[in-house]
């Protein structure tokens, strides 16, 4: 069975670039610089459903996410989770949080309806993102 | 520095045990089981703290809590996260949800306020809960 990312990730993202084990897109959501790690992996739900290799690689590539986020936009916390209660497809959210965010100190999901980036915003940080992610 | 774990976290959860990277301990809030894993390495914040071997390891044990607690509970789907806004010191909460918990879909953070467990479900929990963990 192929790997096809979930219609619902697909629109509500877009491309940043894949890494060995998972395609990484950006939230369109301007209040926070948000990602989506999604290990290509079909059927995958929860993360024992990978096996410990891909596990492993998950890790590795979430601490890379995790610190090119931190580094980008100079963030106080970043927020990591995999919940996956509307979307079962197995994907893992990184979030660029601040003290001023519109949603601190709560989490992001369900908090504020997303605001749609601009194209210049958006482009901007996308390739700030690659050049640190797939270098 | 020695690792002491934070009062908060102390104070909001019973001792369940410890890996060998993480301690565990069992939130006081009887609408969910959920678990809290806190590497035992003084002043981490984010994952990318751990070193690489922290991380393998701490995906490890993620994996296995993941999997015990939704063997134990027969869960709908497992909700893992590293938020960390309220209470610094890295910690990972994986949390068992079913499809008629008081809070589906929405993330448990600050959904509900936290109910108690009774003595005994707490440690018929806890005791199960050991078995699979510490085996």
């Amino acid at each position: 069975m192929a790997f096809v990312l979930h219609p619902q990730l697909e629109r509500d993202t877009f491309a940043v670039g894949d890494l060995p084990l998972s395609r990484v897109r950006l939230m369109d959501d301007a209040n926070f610089p948000w990602l989506i790690a999604v290990p290509r992996r079909a059927g995958a739900v929860e993360i024992f459903d990978l096996d410990a290799r891909e596990q492993a690689q998950l890790m590795r590539e979430l601490a890379l996410l995790a610190r090119s986020l931190k580094d980008r936009t100079g963030c106080d916390k970043i927020n990591i989770a995999a919940i996956g209660n509307m979307v079962p497809q197995l994907h893992v959210h990184l979030v660029a949080r601040r003290r001023d965010d519109a949603a601190w100190p709560r989490p992001v999901w369900g908090a504020l309806p997303a605001r749609p980036y601009g194209d210049n915003e958006r482009d901007r940080l996308i390739a700030a993102l690659r050049q640190r992610i797939l270098a």
